[in-house]
């Protein structure tokens, strides 16, 4: 069993990308290595503009909007998701953009960050990926 | 640790049924062995009928509806579910339904696509089955 | 490899509180350890008076109101989730709280159920927890 933690990113909202990134910067820093596969609703966050801009999960509750969200975490000195993912390149984290969701979704190569994509893949690399890791999760 | 992906199917969007499925034959076309548990709204989708109907997880963004979503996927060459699901069947995958679910949305089993099921179980057929699983996800 | 099972619930939703108990109950009673990481949404569920509280993933789908899935769930003998706690904590089981999360909705350990929790954590917590589990879920 290897020492790694492998993330299903399939959601884009901006709850669940902080939840994917700070598990992988937290797995990163203790030791682990880490990659997350960006699919479906994840991909469209790797999109130039988009790391940010993702709905909440449960948009409304509490009367929290996204906005409201992001002052409470600057407060609470929390990392933006743009450089918990910078944090997460330089600590050797692996991102894998899904081919399958990027011709679904008519999504370019250029469309995309490419500086933060370590492999452009489909299941059987997401299966390598996470067969010998010991923390998998789907987000 | 055997070589095993074993996924907890609670969602019945349509997006989240297609990775479930896409991972479980991924992981059968490497040589692993996969199971399905189909439980709440996942479960639905096994009702006869069912198993194409479920919503998107984000209806309307980027304006694509479901339609417009299955029509992707068949310019893009992803298989429908109806054939992913027998793929799986056929590649050896197992399918479990929670009875509990049953029981409280009021479903018989004469309303399911038995051939597909397995097993017929409850929190501790799951239990077993992930017990020994290397992949294990809820979706 | 332990025999564990961690689960991140990050969810409030009703409908996958109850998975998370569950399957922590399942696993407890089948001699496996069994661990809870309430962050985010999930987290505001141990705010004293919210645990029964949480909207369903699917509101309306079927026509079923929270109300109903709760009366259903009590013809089927399903317990509530205040009895599922009770019996998760009696059974060994252990409740991590996200203290990020507090942070970000301003939420004071004295507005939680501090009886149930055993550890007040961040994400470090969850690693230790998690990297040496055979079941992972991210709810």
């Amino acid at each position: 069993m290897g020492e790694k933690t492998v993330i299903v990113l399939h959601s884009g909202d901006m709850d669940k990308v902080y939840s994917a990134l700070i598990i992988g910067n937290g797995a990163l820093a203790m030791g682990m290595e880490a990659s997350i596969y960006f699919t479906f609703w994840g991909l469209i966050r790797l999109k130039k503009g988009e790391l940010e801009r993702g709905p909440l999960s449960r948009m409304n509750m509490l009367g929290l909007s996204r906005l409201m969200v992001k002052q409470r975490m600057d407060r609470a000195n929390v990392a933006s998701l743009e450089r918990l993912m910078s944090d997460f390149k330089e600590l050797g984290g692996k991102i894998i953009a899904c081919e399958m969701t990027m011709e679904i979704m008519g999504i370019k190569k250029e469309e995309l960050r490419t500086e933060w994509i370590d492999e452009w893949g489909a299941v059987g690399s997401y299966i390598q990926e996470a067969g010998d890791a010991n923390v998998t999760l789907f987000i």
